[in-house]
């Protein structure tokens, strides 16, 4: 058992022009064995996200910042190939925090749960069933609220979380309006996640009045994932009684914090609310959404697309490629075959 | 019955300067007769307050502005005088929506609560039992949803509606830290509305670090009645799971919107909650706020203080002095004498 793991480390901070493959080294390390209560993990499918810019950027953000030296986290779909714990055996599938590398000892607190081969294709797990579809779910439930009838707008629309929250409205009744700033994302947004109307937002000369037109009842809940004047043009569209969720900030600097108009008055006067939401402090949620959200997936009611990239080694690009928003999918990066072998079903 | 009724209507909107006395002009119109199912109502006080600013200016609001030459609408402590209505008895006091006039006619459904004298004075009416004092208690209760032992910062801390949402949330267990821009009133803070620390904003060269001082376990809610700067100060200070109640915009402009930090990756992270308050939408709730106000001041939990300035005509110069944060209590006008006899009491 003494084979090769290669691991990824972080060994340096994003500098001004943002992400680079540089942040990041492999290297080749010895291939671990469990301990007592300990388990072992082969890693098949490794998730990449945009909230690892901020995991590993200096600036304040929800947890404190990736060590230089670190292994990389992140959500992974692995095996058990090795199991010494008591509540895990040989051939699961499961989903969890095992980070950028080959093989990886668990004791079976940062496992969130098992991978059921039922509910699809193994990437799946890290799409629709994962931190991207849960996210989506659980935003737009929980501080959305959506009611039929109601105006739902979603930018990064075309995108892995975007994606999946305009086809959830979508499915609950709602008028849903997408913005993208890809040219190529427009006809996706409509022919494949069923958005009533989608918006380049680069391509308008005014941006308040493209969404109002596309919104003519205005606008009921915003789900965002951007910030900045894409934000800004949806504000100035907010109903009385609007809901925003604010699920990501790609579209701003992390730091020093941009400036932009004040909002004060359009939330006071339009009764509006906005929130944050950061779909890890519902962990314990994960698996009842990926049950609901694999049933909606399995009555075809909404769909899923990945991009899949072959190699741990090409992480540190495919997150580049995300961040600058050329995938289409959810990005993610097979770091191993799947089993040939029909896997035990954990249910 | 023909004698005279003083009325103030609006008649230019304010300019770059702000609110100014020629903006309203007073005149003398007949008194009025109630006819079938109506009832004449002489004016006792009128409630002064800073919502009017956004009421009768052009840049939009919760509600169409005051037209050019209306009567100025604002809440009011009447004596039905007069009554053809079955639900209102002559002797009755209520508290309604009369605007800036000696006489009004009324069909009731500009009333929205009659006045109980065993509550306390009769301007109690206006200040902590009416407008001022709901908006404290609601916007406080309804979206801060305060819990004991958290950290509540409020601006405009000693005035109407500040030192109202200071005195509950420190009977509710709560550390209290008032912010002021009145040296002044910084003593007031904490001998009279018992907040833990005040803060002279203008006085103190890093804001931010002020509240955090004052606040060193962070800041749960924030009531916040200006915006602008002082806002920006406190959402640094923001704890996981803040919430921040939108209750007025004193420190900002209202047109054109002015520009700050964008917040959206400080309320990402804190998974904070912003939201706008108007009382206006809960005008069905102000009998029992006002039932439970006043429970509180009788049993010297809460105190309220007003500032009366006498004559109607009057009103222009108070509503600027309010403007000015000159004031020291809540604003109100009396426009007519208090009845002499004991009035009868609604309930």
């Amino acid at each position: 058992m003494a084979a090769a793991n290669r691991q990824i480390r972080l060994v340096a901070r994003p500098g001004a022009a943002g992400v680079d493959v540089d942040c990041f080294a492999i290297e080749a390390a010895e291939r671990p064995q469990p301990g007592a209560n300990e388990l072992l993990i082969r890693v098949i499918y490794l998730s990449i996200d945009p909230a690892m810019r901020g995991w590993i950027a200096e600036a304040p953000n929800y947890r404190d910042p990736v060590p230089l030296g670190a292994v990389m986290p992140g959500f992974t779909l692995g095996e058990i190939v090795a199991s010494n714990h008591p509540d895990f055996a040989t051939g699961e599938l499961v989903y969890g925090r095992q980070g950028w590398r080959e093989w990886a000892i668990s004791d079976g607190t940062d496992i969130v749960r098992r991978a059921d081969p039922a509910h699809g294709p193994l990437p799946l797990n890290l799409s629709l069933l994962g931190l991207t579809g849960v996210t989506a779910y659980l935003g737009l439930m929980e501080i959305g609220k959506p009611k039929e009838g109601e105006t739902v707008v979603v930018s990064t629309a075309a995108g892995a979380v975007g994606s999946t929250v305009g086809q959830i409205a979508k499915m609950l009744g709602c008028h849903t309006v997408g913005l993208t700033g890809h040219a190529d994302k427009v006809g996706l947004c409509v022919s494949e996640f069923g958005y009533d109307a989608a918006i380049n937002y680069k391509a308008v000369d005014d941006l308040p009045r493209t969404i109002h037109n596309a919104a003519p009842h205005g606008v009921d809940i915003y789900f965002d994932n951007t910030g900045g004047a894409i934000a800004d043009a949806v504000v100035e569209n907010l109903n009385v009684g609007a809901r925003m969720v604010i699920c990501g900030t790609i579209a701003q600097p992390s730091d020093p914090t941009p400036e932009g108009p004040r909002w004060n008055r359009q939330f006071l006067i339009k009764r509006a609310r906005m929130e944050g939401f950061l779909v890890l402090d519902h962990i314990e949620r994960f698996r009842e959404a990926a049950a609901q959200l694999a049933d909606w997936y399995r009555d075809g009611k909404i769909n899923s697309r990945e991009e899949i990239v072959d190699g741990l080694e090409n992480a540190p690009e495919a997150l580049m490629r995300l961040l600058r928003g050329a995938n289409h999918g959810k990005m993610m990066v097979r770091v191993g075959p799947e089993p040939l072998a029909e896997p035990r079903s954990g249910g």
